[in-house]
């Protein structure tokens, strides 16, 4: 029997869409009813992903569009580049994909980000359709139409805001997941506890067990959660101007840790989860929380088996890295902090608390 | 004395600006007085246009942004890609540009529309300005939000649609002009009458003597009624679902002409001239207009020192070329036919059709 099924919406006027989340749906033509079909369908998946689920998806495409093509990406952040997304447009253009295609993204947040790129420039933008395979992606990067590719100079700099027509989170595609990326996924899932919901992260403390066992209702609840929350800041503030920069709680530092170490190394959310430590501790000096609640969020992110100390880069190096974060303003970085327990903000810190953070993190 | 100055609006909700039109505009820092400045200013121009210009429009930037950045690219339309694109990236990273920069594009069309793109994918969005220094870009390529760079397969296949803020569109720029690209620009201009304004073919085969040699008054009207005819369009049909194809008139044609012949070694104006003697041709053997009125099209762009043989590339290769033109729908090229003076539609044509009109002008 399938668990049941949940719906969220992101509401955002006529650019508006639903996730579902549940099992048995990826597979299941019924699920891509609502989809304008015709055209061609493509789907961009990576070498690892494809084999496992692209053919069920295929077969269940194939009703409602005259094409389905596939194409298949290599694996991993390393190749979230300008080269690679190339490779989706010259293989829809010699496949002849016209305006009328509609791009599937089946595979993790690198993936989707690099559809939902490639989807907004092909022919100057074709609907595309989220198929998230990786907690992660499923919690966070499917859901709010951010996408992008790397530069050598910082993550995530080349990119739109595209929102997809409909993500489709299959909690089935998440039994082949590898633990660690289960568990680099649920350093995103934490991170909506201290942020927005503290009672959320009550129900983490006491179910994180269940989640590191695949309890199949436990990551159905767990995923829904954290959509709505998701869905409630992307509505009302799309384009991150505001309320929405608090989603990047820990993803300061812990973008100065992935492009430190160079793409790849560490998962996005092992460094999120690091990154996540260093700002709790960073919200304690700047006066906003107790240590106590740090220390909680410190101790959640270990029992997950996620990173807590950060590695040796050197503080210049991290606050040169932190200078090119999109959020920064005017050349000074600012900090999503917790200001209590299930509330953040953006705040300017002063550079020597930042400093004493990083120099307690890397010891 | 300079001469009046004329306002045309793109009416597109919150994402409605003004085309200012007419001479002295470029250095006058009152032109610029309702951007909302703060930040960074980075002028993207090119190796021809920068030493005309740039100090110029840099000097009259300077009051209104804490820092103003020069860009400069290689010219013409062979580096409209993505390597060039990258030099944008490469250039505000290394400044330290963040979220709060606005993008000045200053130069003709390909300038225009790599800077749209990039203003389009910095960050995921910044403001941009079109300071157009072409009659092409001044009354095409700069209105209506259309960015994009070539792929090896096809012109134009990667962008956005991405509204300016504002186009400053300064006729003395003219004055320095190639009499080629202004006759290039030309192609564009005439292509309105045959569209949209009967009136203003009649007027065009008036005052095209005075339009090459550079009359101000005449280039001011000229651009002006462009502007106006582009900005109606547009403004009904932002993302080119249906009535804006009609701008395309000629275009098909001159794609496949550019293409063929590699890109930069016919002008983009010069392709279109000659695309629109055949469209013409094909809209009279497809039963819509008389021979007559085809042949005052094909006078008028003779007269402005257009082509109106098309390159010998056979009859397959311009098929094959116009295929994946971005008009296509499932497969099946449409071209824009002339329905009667002044009125313009898509239409799907008998391919033997098309093959006729390609035969007699490539004789």
């Amino acid at each position: 029997m399938s668990a049941s099924k949940h719906h969220v919406t992101i509401d955002l006027d006529d650019r508006s869409y639903d996730i579902v989340i549940g099992a048995e749906l990826l597979g299941n033509p019924g699920t891509y009813a609502r989809l304008p079909g015709g055209g061609c369908a493509a789907i961009v998946s990576n070498d690892t992903v494809a084999p496992l689920f692209g053919a069920r998806l295929a077969t269940a495409l194939r009703g409602r569009y005259s094409q389905v093509i596939e194409i298949n990406l290599p694996d991993g952040e390393a190749h979230k580049d300008w080269p690679t997304l190339n490779r989706i447009f010259d293989s829809l253009l010699r496949a002849g994909s016209d305006r009328k295609t509609t791009l599937f993204a089946l595979g993790g947040g690198v993936i989707g980000d690099m559809t939902g790129f490639a989807a907004a420039c092909y022919m100057r933008g074709v609907p595309y359709v989220q198929v998230p395979t990786t907690l992660l992606a499923q919690v966070d990067s499917s859901v709010g139409g951010k996408t992008a590719i790397n530069h050598a100079m910082g993550k995530n700099m080349i990119g739109v805001f595209n929102q997809p027509l409909l993500v489709v989170a299959d909690v089935d595609t998440l039994t082949t997941l590898p633990q660690r990326e289960l568990v680099a996924g649920l350093a995103e899932v934490i991170k909506y506890g201290p942020i927005a919901d503290d009672a959320f992260f009550a129900w983490l403390e006491q179910n994180l067990d269940a989640l590191l066992l695949r309890d199949t209702q436990a990551l159905a609840h767990a995923i829904r959660r954290a959509c709505e929350i998701k869905a409630r800041v992307v509505s009302q503030d799309e384009r991150e101007t505001g309320l929405r920069a608090i989603l990047n709680f820990g993803h300061t530092f812990g973008h100065a840790i992935e492009a430190g170490l160079g793409y790849g190394s560490w998962l996005h959310g092992e460094a999120v989860g690091c990154g996540m430590v260093m700002a709790a501790d960073l919200s304690v000096r700047a006066g906003l929380i107790e240590p106590v609640y740090a220390a909680r969020i410190e101790r959640l992110v270990q029992r997950a088996g996620l990173p807590v100390h950060a590695p040796a880069l050197g503080i210049e190096r991290y606050q040169q890295l932190m200078r090119v974060d999109k959020k920064a303003d005017a050349g000074q970085t600012r900090f999503v902090l917790i200001e209590a327990p299930g509330r953040a903000g953006l705040h300017h810190v002063p550079p020597d608390l930042v400093a004493d953070v990083i120099r307690l993190r890397t010891q």
